[in-house]
């Protein structure tokens, strides 16, 4: 539906100190800005997705309408289209890639809609996952400019218990001797599958696989599954482009910034958006007692729960009813 | 507290078709078999621990009190003290040990309590995870004999889900290469310490890390806990120990045999035992939902939870509350 875009921020100055040389932020978009550009929506995406995996959300007959709305899908650093370890020149090659935070990712993404675009207000934030994460970012950094928000599936800060599920994805992928610190020759090809493995609990809940949901989406079996499904999510990424989104999630806090100081409730205090924040019952490694904590910081927040078996996945494409309320709810948040 | 035994078994025909020679069956034991013979206790233990580690739960002014009982703590296949890769000849040794079934486990059991010690009747057998499974399969094959059961924090049969973690336990050992197809000439460490960290996000509930319970415990920081505790569990471990534990736990089932020919309903229905099935509310594995579906099909069960934010780590022995009410629980079903 969209063609990449390529947003050039020079040498770009990163939170953690390095500056990273001739940075590129990636992006697609859809719809058209109108002149009043009052109908912007920013969609930031998930780990290890680029913005066309976000297109199943955005449809004329969709909330997130581009007959309608100008609707921004930036791309992470890291997800191999923005700048990325997998994409840059040395120095910054590989495992010498900058940490960048994701205070970073949406600094950026606030030059783009601003400096590119002249853009002052925003209608609605909403991603899925680390989206979610940049989601409050977005609301926390700029609450005079985002007037909506609906982070799915994703929290303000990473939990102790998140960054716990990620040191075993980390410690999968680096257990394998061919990623060599990340100077590799070949993809590590088998930490790449442990990681899928690793992942494949975590993604779906324990009832979703009681329940062999995985077989009602076709697969022949739990190991076609583990293949097709998780092994195809990871296989073709890049191990350095993984590690560098995963550190990005692993340290994600939004209060970790001049304006907070790492006080989260105050850096959640700060955001004026209408919110509507939306974990799964049954997502485990974003459970909806963390977003509980959280909206009950924020001025203006409501809890909007997937009651789903699709654990984490329910805001993503799989399930039909997942979808629907997915949309009704954006639809709902739009309209107020 | 208990010296190790070990009971010959000769060659041991295994219920996937291989004869194991020479197979020994450690275990320990605590208190005196009366003269009646019917004050006998078995319980079996979880993955990867062996019988030593179980003493915390027995002692004078517990429920499990060996003053009044005679406590049998039969080691697993593939733990190191009963027959195991590590300790096995050729030709069954490391990676070329057989295949063995949580049915092979007890009934090499059953033999030692009756044949050793012309045991008839058990007045309980309970156990944790891997050890609730073998509870299950005790009073499944041996109805007449098993007076009561307390399977804690464990299932009649691995949940696809929980097959799903232990896929990714699995693959984090194997994706070092020090591995060598289970032939290594030193321990696959980089695997070890990778597998640690994936089992460190399962073994404890969301909640537990959100309220630093870890630090609790005396850790200094999240990596320390990480480091101390889960790489403590793990990383003296032999890798082909774990590899085999970790199979029969995947491919346990107990109606895995000739008497219920897959049918777990069945198996489940055949039990006589008065049984607690102790779950824990926020046990990532083997959630109380499961337990629920297994205690609708026993006729004579009764579900009693862990609340417990410890997770599936709530019926070992870190908690003094859990303890306290596991310890109380195996009393009233004692004195039932």
């Amino acid at each position: 539906m969209s063609d990449i875009e390529i947003f050039d921020l020079g040498d770009l100055q990163l939170q953690r100190g390095e500056v990273l040389m001739d940075a590129k932020l990636a992006y697609g978009t859809y719809g058209t800005l109108n002149d009043a550009k009052d109908n912007v929506i920013v969609m930031p995406h998930g780990y290890s997705l680029q913005h066309p995996d976000m297109e199943w959300l955005i449809g004329p007959d969709m909330a997130l309408n581009p007959e309608k709305y100008f609707i921004i899908v930036p791309n992470m650093f890291g997800n191999g289209l923005s700048s990325s370890p997998s994409n840059t020149s040395a120095p910054h090659d590989g495992p010498r890639f900058p940490k960048v935070t994701i205070g970073d990712n949406v600094r950026v993404q606030h030059r783009l809609v601003t400096e590119k675009y002249g853009v002052e207000r925003i209608r609605l934030v909403t991603g899925w996952s680390m989206g979610g994460l940049q989601t409050f970012q977005w609301a926390s950094l700029y609450p005079d400019m985002v007037e909506r928000m609906a982070p799915t599936c994703g929290a303000a800060k990473c939990a102790r218990h998140n960054y716990v599920f990620l040191e075993g994805v980390k410690a999968a992928i680096t257990a394998d001797a061919t990623w060599n610190n990340g100077d590799y020759d070949e993809p590590p090809k088998v930490g790449l599958r442990a990681m899928s493995r690793v992942y494949a609990g975590w993604g779906f809940s324990q009832t979703f696989y009681r329940e062999e949901e995985d077989l009602k989406l076709g697969f022949e079996t739990l190991e076609d599954f583990l293949v097709g499904f998780w092994e195809g999510l990871f296989m073709e990424r890049d191990a350095n482009n993984l590690l560098t989104m995963l550190w990005t999630w692993q340290h994600g806090d939004i209060s970790d910034n001049a304006l907070y100081n790492g006080d989260i409730n105050k850096a959640l205090g700060a955001i004026e958006a209408k919110a509507f924040v939306m974990p799964c019952r049954h997502d485990l490694y974003f459970p909806p007692e963390d977003s509980k904590i959280e909206v009950a910081q924020m001025p203006n927040a409501e809890l909007r729960v997937f009651e789903s078996i699709y654990g984490h996945i329910a805001a993503f494409s799989l399930n039909p009813v997942d979808v629907e309320f997915h949309n009704d709810t954006l639809r709902e948040l739009l309209e107020t």
